[in-house]
Formats: structure tokens, C-alpha cells, sequence
């Protein structure tokens, strides 16, 4: 099973058609100039960030909602960015996987950690921002996640059902967010709204993710997502002073009786 | 900034180096078979699953550690598994972007969801991995994660400090797992002494992965991790009676007063 397989560039060289190409180069004088550097090229990955063109987070939204029945929510948020600038810029966006992401559904292998759809969205943002800056912007898309009223009601003209309820989820992790809808909708997790539910939140995620990267490369991007009074006066001690955690989600919640009798 | 870029593809025919390179393929005899395929073939990402061969989890793990100095905890583990796979295998593991990952450190942008060594090794299960089987996989890599005393003890010939102290996680969350550990050892979530332990810990579980994937590809692989019983008693009615919420995590961290007056 260790077997060493030769990349293709190997094997191309190993046989001689690197050079037989080369001589094709010389014979038509250039009118297949970049042939070569093509083949080599796309044995490797550009380096990163990879070029982003403006995309339309409407044409994202619509488009999370439909790949979300072709593989879930992480699926669906990635596949909906990367498509489109398959579409828009092509390679290297065309050497994605995009079945890999099935990886994220159900908040990764149905344990409810992170939404996969904010997972999918972060991976593609990850894809087009220069490193100093990912985290900046994922930061903020994973705010907005935890604080606004999800799903949109923007898919209506194409969802199976409209969109009636809808719910915060205080923090980015599918058990939280799945939970809240469930008791604002009194529906449950296993019925086919609830699906029809995290769709849309797929295309939501993937729009705002198109959002906040469309502002950031017009440069008017500006972080609007803040911590709340009560989590940061625990962040105050616990994050500052004290350094023993790690985390930008709300302490409330999870940890009720902190500091009580 | 909405314009359409031709793909490498669709450039080449469109300059006539396809059929150009047809031509020589043509000429030479079948001395540059494949050619034209692979220029075809490297400009759209083969099916899933990707092939696997089987790789030494003990380079992996150290190649985790490594890897997490250069990009953090997703751009680690996923990576330590990649490179290998790069260098066994060849493309199209040589076509993925690795900085990418770099969105998942610290629990995603810094929100402390899921540990981004377990997100990073649970993708790069997803590219190997039958659709069918990819949950019951990485959902495997989460109850370890969740359950196990980390970072293991492999890691002292090389790691910056000993190990001296292991925690158990609980979960497979960034926030909760590295509040263990600050417990259990007394030292700093922004000690070079965390970092490091994260560092073992991204190699651990890409290691992991790869034990379950070659297991997977051996036909042993059989689930161990196992819901505890006082978990189980919530899901029979809040996972099956009722489904009113998603998850495998333990319950009675987050929610220590259910069900009490």
C-alpha cells in the first residue's frame, strides 16, 4: 500500500514528452506559447491568497440553498462561493473537491460542534484573504452568525417552505443554533423544515460571507461585531488578567451559575 | 470587477493549442499519449474520493507539530496529512491550497468552536473517504478527540517542552479543550507553553486520522467511542422523543442544572 506514485509533471518528464512539447513550442514559433508553463503550473497550487472578483450575494444565497441538498451545510456554503468564481475566474478554482465538505454536516459528523454552513463560508473566505487577515474576517462573519435572526427571508421565491420563524443563535455551534429554532418553531429537528431551514442558513452564511469579502476588497470593510457588556466583563479576568480560556462566544449561556452562591 | 476570466482550459482552445498539441500527439506515434488528457484533467478536480495510500501515523504526528508553527492548529493537521499524501500520491493532492486552513486556528477566527487539529484532520478524511462513510469517520475522530488524555507523550523529541501534563477535553471544542488544560496545569492560555501543547495535539490528531483511515482502508475499522450513559438518558427524549435539538456532545457541562429544581 506505501506505493510512491510519480506526480504527473514526473511522469510527463520521465517519458520525454516535456521535451517532445517543448520542440512543438519551437515549431509553431510561439503559437502555443505557455503550453509548458500551463502543464506545470497546474501540478501544483498558486500561492495563496487566490484572486477574488466581486461576486453577487444573491446569486450566492440562492445557490447555498440548492448545494445544500447536494451534501449538506458546509458543502452547500463552500460549493456556493467556489462555484461561482469557477464560473467568474475558473482555475485554479476548478481543482477544488467539493465532497470533502460532507465532512461539516450536522456541525462535523453530526456532533453539532460548528455550523457547517459558517464552516463552509470560512473556508472559502480563507481561500481569497491575504493571511494577516482571516481571522479578522471570519471573526466577524461568525458575529453575525451568532446574533442575527436566521434564516433571511429572502428565499421564498424557490425554499420549500416560507420562512416563518426564525431565531438567534447567540453562537456559532450547529447544537445551539438547531436547538433555538426548534423551540421558536416547536418543530422538530428531524423534519424536513428544519432542513429546509438550515439550507437557507447556507445560503445566508455563503451571502454574507460574499458581503464581507466584497466590502473588504473595496475597502470598506469595518468590524461591527461586538461582545457583549456581560461577556466581556468575564473576559476582563478570564481572557486578560488571568489568561485560562479561549473562546469569543457568550460565557452566560453555557456557564449560568458562574461566581454564584 | 465582475469580469469573466477564461479558464487555462478554455484559453489553450481557444488558441488552438489544443488542437496544435493534438497534432504532435498525431506526428509523434502515440509518444506523448496522455498528453492532451492530463492538460484536460489538471483543470478540473478528479472525483471523490481521492485516492489513499496507507501513511505512518508517527510522521504524520511529528509533521503536525511542525506544521502547526507555520499556519496554526487546521493549517497542521491538515496539512501534515496533505504533504504526506502529496508525496506518496502526487496530484491532486498537489493542487490544494494549504494557507487556507489558517481560517480554523484558535476554534475558527478565535471563537474557540471547533478545535481547529480536528477540523483540519476531519477534512482531510472527507477527501479520502466514500461519501457514505465520511460521518461515521470523523465522528469517530471527535469522540476520540473528546475522550482521550491529550497531548500524548510522543511528542518529547522534538516538542519545545516535555509533556507533563495531559487533560481530557470533554468535547471536541477549542474553547473547552484548551480551559482544561489551563486547569489542569496552571499555566497561560497565551503561554508559548500552550502553544505548544497545541502543537502536539495537532499532530495527535492528524495521527489519529490516518490510524482510522488506514484501519478504514484495512476493513477493520470498527467504531469504539460510545455516548456516555448519563448523555444517553437526555437524547432518548430530547434526540428521539421529542428532536428537539443536535448533537453528541455531553449534556451536563453546559446544561448542569437540566431537569433540576
Amino acid at each position: 500500500m506505501m506505493e510512491k506514485n510519480l506526480t504527473r509533471r514526473e511522469f510527463l518528464v520521465g517519458t520525454g514528452s516535456f521535451a517532445a512539447g517543448a520542440a512543438v513550442g519551437a515549431v509553431l514559433g510561439g503559437g502555443v506559447f505557455g503550453l509548458l508553463d500551463v502543464q506545470a503550473a497546474e501540478t501544483v497550487a498558486p500561492p495563496a491568497p487566490w484572486k477574488y472578483v466581486k461576486l453577487d450575494p444573491e446569486v450566492v444565497r440562492k445557490k447555498g440553498w440548492e448545494m445544500y441538498w447536494q451534501g449538506g451545510c458546509m458543502k452547500g456554503a463552500a460549493g456556493a462561493i467556489i462555484t461561482e468564481l469557477q464560473e467568474k475566474v475558473g482555475f485554479p478554482y476548478t481543482m477544488l473537491p467539493l465532497e470533502v465538505f460532507r465532512y461539516g454536516s450536522a456541525g462535523i459528523g453530526g456532533w453539532g460542534t460548528i455550523c457547517g454552513a459558517a464552516n463552509g463560508a470560512a473556508y472559502a473566505m480563507g481561500l481569497v484573504l491575504p493571511n494577516a487577515d482571516i481571522s479578522t474576517l471570519v471573526s466577524e462573519l461568525l458575529g453575525w452568525y451568532s446574533e442575527t435572526a436566521l434564516p433571511t427571508y429572502k428565499h421564498d421565491a424557490y425554499a420549500k417552505y416560507p420562512t416563518t420563524v426564525q431565531s438567534v443563535a447567540g453562537n456559532p455551534l450547529c447544537h445551539t443554533s438547531v436547538s433555538k429554532w426548534c423551540d421558536a418553531s416547536g418543530l422538530r429537528e428531524d423534519s424536513d423544515e428544519r432542513k429546509d431551514r438550515c439550507a437557507k442558513i447556507t445560503g445566508d452564511s455563503a451571502a454574507r460571507a460574499v458581503e464581507l469579502l466584497n466590502a473588504y476588497f473595496d475597502k470598506t470593510f469595518a468590524p461591527v461585531y461586538k461582545i457583549s457588556a456581560e461577556t466581556e466583563s468575564c473576559r476582563a479576568c478570564h481572557v486578560t488578567r488571568m489568561s485560562d480560556t479561549l473562546t469569543k462566544m457568550e460565557c452566560a449561556p453555557c456557564h449560568p451559575n458562574a461566581h454564584k452562591k
